[in-house]
C-alpha cells in the first residue's frame, strides 16, 4: 500500500491527522508539501469503557511508516501523555529525529528510557524563537502558556501558506513559570499572512477567559490560612510542575515541609528539577517516611490520584491500603484538579471513602484549566487572522463550539473544517479540500501486545464479562464417533456452580438430547457438531436464564 | 437467624436502612417499635462499573423475611425506580400491603402488571394528610415537591416519638401540577415535638435554592422562540411529567405537535394521563409516525435518553439507528436533564454525534433539579426542628454537607447520625445509639437469576474481561494415566489467534514440558496436575504476553 507515488507530487500542503477526533488523547499530524512529512506530536489515548482489559491506544502509523523517505521528524508541543505517550512504541516503526523544547525533551528522556530505548533517535532541544528548516517546511517553536511549563505552538511554513498550531494552550499574563505567550511573534506571523489555524479547542463550550495559574496561589494560601492545625494532603496533575511549585511556595511560608508521594510525580518533580523548572527552597522537601515524623501542622503531602485513579497514591490512601501514609480526621484533602470527563465517578468514589474516613475535603478554588476558553480563542485568530480554520483538540462538541465563535467572528462555514483522523486535507491559497483518507485510528496495546488485540478478541472479552463461558467438552472415538467421554460441562462466569448443579446437570442432559437428535450424517462432521450444540444450546440457555454466556464445544479426538 | 426474638422487645424505636449509603439508589429503611415493622420505599440501584454482566442491584431483605410477622406494609414516597424499583422482587419474599399516593401507586401498578404480580398484595392509595394507623407506628402522608408529582414525606408516629423522613423533596412555591410543600403541616408536626428527622441530602453541597419547575416553562419558550424554523426533539427523564407537561404547553402556544418516544416515558404518559396528571390539549399529541408528516417547524419530540443510554430512543437516534426518525441538521436537540454522575461520558458520547449529523444541541438552561439545595435544608429543618439528625439520600459527601450545615444551624455531632446498611439504631428522647447490625446490601439480579452471582462470579467475570480465558484439554486413559489426547489449546478473548499460532503452540509445548517435569505421583493426581498447569503456565503466559487470562484445565477421563 502506498499512497503517495513519486509521480503524485504536488505543489498543495496536506495536513492529515493520524488520531485525533475519534480517540481524544490521540494527537498526531502529518504535515506533508512534496516529498516532507513533518508530524507534530505523537500520544496516547487511555481506552475506553468497552475496550475490555486493553492498558493503552495509540495511532496507526501505517501512512508514516509507507512513507518513511519523506518524514523529516516529530515536533512536539508539549511534555503530556496525550502529546507524547505514543512515542515509546511509533519510534519503533518511524525512527527519525525529534524536535521539543527543554522541558519536554526531558520528559521524553525519561520516558524512552524507562523504554530502555534512550538512543533510539536524534533528539534536538529547540528554544522558543527558534526556527527547524527541513528544506520544504520550516517550523518555528512559540512560546505559550498550558498546564505544563515549556509548552510550544508551532508556525510551519511551506510554499503553500503557513500553518499555526497552536497546540494546548491558554493565555497565561501572570504565569509561574516563565514568560506569557508570545502574542506578538503570533501577531507578526499573523500580519505576514497565514493560510490556517489549527487551534485548541478544548474550552470552546465556555466563556470568558481561563484564570491565570497564579490565581490558584491565593487560593492556596486561604486553605492553608484555613487549616492551621491540620495536615494538608494537596493532589494534582503529577506534570503540573507551577501547580506543585505554588504548593511547595505555601507551605514554605507556613513553615510546613514537604513531601511527595507517587511514582510518576517523583518522576516528573525530578526532572523538572534538574533541568531547572522548579525551585525548592532548602529543607523543605522531605522524604515520605520523613514527614511522618512532623506533626500534622507542619507536614504538607502532594500526590497523585486527583482523577480517582484507582491504584494512584491518593486512591490508596482513601481506601486505606497505603502502606506509609494513614488518614485521619486532622486531613483536609485539596483536590487541585478538576475530574476529567469520565473520571467523575471514580473520583467521588475517593471523596466518600475521605470523608467516610473523617477527613475534610476541599474540592473547589484550587484549580485553573491548563486550556483557552471563548475570548482566549477569539484573541488568537484575530492576532493570526488565518484565511482557513481547522479547530483541534477536544470532542467533536467542543469543535463545534470553536466553529460557532468562529461565525461571530466573521468565518464563514466554509473556511472552517472539522477533519476526522486520516482524511487528507489539501489546501493553498486557492482553497481547502479533503482528497482522500489514509488508514489511521486505534491500535490497542495490551501488556506486550501492540496490535494483536482486534475487534474479535474485544467482542468475546464482552460477551465473558457479560454472562461468562459455558464449556462443553466430550471425547469421540474418530472412526466410530463413539462418545467415550463426556460430556463435561464446565462453567466460569456464569453462574455459581454450587447452588446451580441442577442447571448444569440440565445443561448436559441437554447436550446428549441434541446430539441424539442429530442425523447420523452431521454427527460425523465434528464442525457441524459443534456448531450445533453452540445454537441449541444457547437457545436453551437463554430461555431457561435470560442470559447469554459464550458456548464453546470442545471435542476431543481418540 | 432470627434478629429478634418475642423475649427481646424494647421501648424504643428502631430505625434500620437496609440499602442505600453503600449502594446509591437502594432505598429501602424499616422503622421497628416492639411488634410492628413499616417499611419505606423499597428502590433498586444500577449496578456499578466492576459489577460485569449484572442487570439490576435489589436490596437484602434477610431481616425483613425473618421478622415478617411483624412487617405491616411499605410506605412509598414517590414514583421512581430508586424508591420502588425493588418491589417486584422484594414483594415475592414479603408480602405485605402498600400504601402510596395515587399517581405513585398507579405506576407501582403498571410495574407490577408487566411482571404479572398485580394482585400480589393489597394496595391502599394514600391521600396527603391521611394518617394510617398500625397500632404502635402510625404513617402520615405530607406533601411535598420533586421532580414527579404526588411525592409524599412521611411523618411516622410511634410512643418512642416522631420521625420525620423526607423522601426526596424540593422546596417549589409554584409547581406546575398540584400544590406546593406543606411547611405548614410540617411546622405543626415540629411545633408538637419531633424525635428525629431524617432528610434528604442530595444537593447539600449546593448552596441557595433550587429554582421552581415553572421557570424551566421561560427556558422551554426562548428556546421555541429561537428555533422557530427548525425540529426541536426535547429528551427528559420518563418520569417528569411535570416537565412533560411544559414542554406540550409549549409546543400547543407555538402551533406545533407533539410526538413521544421512548417506552417507558409512553407508559408514564399513559398512566399520568388516565389518572388526570396531565393535560394535554386536543389534537397536540400524534403519534411518532404521523409527525413525520409535519414540516419541522410544527414538530416536536419528546424522547427518553438524556442520559445517553446506550438502548434509549435518542441514543439510537443519534447513531443513525432509530427505525423512525433520522437527525437532520435542521434539528434541534434540546437536553432538559443534567447527566447523573457516573452517566457524563455516555451523555457527551450522545452530543458528539448528534453534532457530527450536523445538529445542534442545547444543554443548558432547560432543566431544575428535584432536591432542596442548603437553604431548603435549613428552611425543613428550621421548620421541624428534630432532636436528632439522620442525613439520608446522597453519596457520603453529600451526608457530611447536610452535617456541615446542620452544625451551622447550632446541632452537635452527637446529635448528626450517618447511618450504612444494615446497622440498627435505636433511639427515644434519652439518647440514640447503634446497637447492632443485620444482613444488608447488595443482591444482583442478572436475567432471570436473582441472587445466583456472587463474588466469585463476578471475579470470574472481571479476570475474563481483562485477559479472557486459555483453556488446556486433554484425554488421558483413567488406570494409566497415559495422554490418549492433546494437550489441545483453545482460548477466547486472549488473543487474535490468526496471528498468535505461534504463541499458541509454545503454550501446547510448554504444558507437556510442565507435565513431564512433574514426579509420577503427582501427575497421578489429577487435581495436583491441573493446579500445576494452572500456576505454572499462568507465570510462563504472564513471562511472554504480560496479560494474566484465566487458564482453565481440563482432564477428560477415557
Amino acid at each position: 500500500m502506498k499512497f503517495n507515488t513519486e509521480n503524485d507530487v504536488h505543489s498543495k500542503l496536506r495536513i492529515i491527522p493520524l488520531g485525533g477526533l475519534e480517540q481524544i488523547g490521540m494527537n498526531i499530524t502529518a504535515f506533508e508539501y512534496e516529498d516532507s512529512i513533518v508530524v507534530v506530536d505523537c500520544g496516547l489515548s487511555f481506552p475506553e469503557d468497552d475496550m475490555l482489559g486493553i492498558d493503552l491506544v495509540i495511532p496507526d502509523v501505517t501512512y508514516l511508516k509507507e512513507n518513511l523517505d519523506k518524514v523529516k521528524g516529530f515536533m512536539i508541543t508539549h511534555g503530556h501523555e496525550d502529546h507524547i505517550g505514543a512515542l515509546p512504541y511509533v519510534l519503533k516503526d518511524v525512527p527519525v529525529p525529534m524536535y521539543a523544547t527543554k522541558l519536554t525533551m526531558g520528559i521524553i528522556e525519561k520516558k524512552l528510557a524507562e523504554h530502555g530505548m534512550e538512543h533510539i533517535v536524534k533528539k534536538k532541544v529547540v528554544q522558543f524563537g527558534q526556527t527547524i528548516n527541513f528544506g520544504n517546511i520550516r517550523v518555528e517553536f512559540i512560546r505559550t502558556n498550558h498546564s505544563i511549563a515549556d509548552a510550544a505552538a508551532l508556525a510551519i511554513y511551506t510554499p503553500a501558506g503557513t500553518v499555526v498550531h497552536t497546540g494546548d494552550f491558554k493565555v497565561d499574563y501572570t504565569p509561574v513559570y516563565g514568560d506569557a505567550i508570545d502574542l506578538q511573534r503570533l501577531a507578526e506571523i499573523g500580519k505576514k499572512g497565514v493560510l490556517a489555524m489549527m487551534c485548541d479547542s478544548t474550552n470552546a463550550e465556555r466563556p470568558g477567559f481561563t484564570a491565570s495559574e497564579k490565581t490558584v496561589g491565593a487560593a492556596l494560601d486561604g486553605i492553608f490560612q484555613d487549616n492551621g492545625g491540620r495536615r494538608l494532603i494537596v493532589a494534582t496533575f503529577a506534570s503540573n510542575v507551577d501547580r506543585v511549585q505554588q504548593v511547595i511556595n505555601t507551605a514554605h511560608r507556613y513553615g510546613r515541609k514537604v513531601a511527595v508521594e507517587g511514582r510518576s510525580m517523583v518522576s516528573i518533580i525530578d526532572t523538572a528539577q534538574t533541568l531547572g523548572y522548579l525551585d525548592i527552597p532548602e529543607n523543605t522537601l522531605v522524604d515520605i517516611d520523613e514527614i511522618r515524623n512532623y506533626p500534622d501542622d507542619r507536614a504538607v503531602l502532594i500526590t497523585t490520584g486527583s482523577q480517582g485513579e484507582s491504584m494512584a497514591a491518593l486512591s490508596r490512601m482513601a481506601s486505606g491500603v497505603h502502606r506509609k501514609i494513614s488518614i485521619t480526621p486532622n486531613d483536609t484533602i485539596v483536590f487541585s484538579s478538576k475530574a476529567i470527563p469520565g473520571n467523575e465517578k471514580a473520583v467521588s468514589k475517593v471523596m466518600n471513602e475521605l470523608y467516610a474516613k473523617g477527613a475534610q475535603v476541599i474540592f473547589q478554588d484550587a484549580h485553573v484549566s491548563g486550556h483557552a476558553c471563548q475570548e482566549e480563542i477569539k484573541l488568537l485568530y484575530t492576532l493570526v487572522q488565518p484565511k482557513y480554520c481547522i479547530p483541534v483538540h477536544g470532542e467533536y462538541r467542543h469543535l463545534v463550539a470553536q466553529s460557532n465563535l468562529l461565525k461571530q467572528l466573521g468565518y464563514k462555514s466554509e473556511d472552517i473544517m472539522i477533519l476526522t483522523s486520516g482524511e487528507i486535507l489539501e489546501l493553498d491559497e486557492d482553497g481547502m479540500e479533503v482528497v482522500g483518507t489514509v488508514p489511521a485510528g486505534a491500535v490497542y496495546v495490551d501488556g506486550l501486545g501492540v496490535g494483536d488485540v482486534g475487534n474479535i478478541v474485544l467482542r468475546d472479552r464482552q460477551q465473558l464479562a457479560g454472562d461468562g463461558i459455558l464449556i462443553v467438552v466430550m471425547a469421540l472415538e474418530s472412526s466410530s464417533n463413539l462418545l467415550l467421554s463426556g460430556p463435561d460441562i464446565v462453567s466460569r462466569g456464569f453462574v455459581y456452580v454450587r447452588e446451580a448443579d441442577e442447571l448444569i446437570d440440565d445443561v448436559r442432559s441437554k447436550v446428549l438430547d441434541i446430539m441424539d437428535s442429530m442425523p447420523e450424517k452431521s454427527r460425523n462432521d465434528w464442525n457441524k457438531l459443534r456448531n450445533t450444540i453452540r445454537d441449541n444450546l444457547g437457545d436453551y440457555v437463554w430461555k431457561k436464564t435470560k442470559r447469554k454466556p459464550m458456548i464453546l464445544p470442545i471435542i476431543m479426538e481418540i
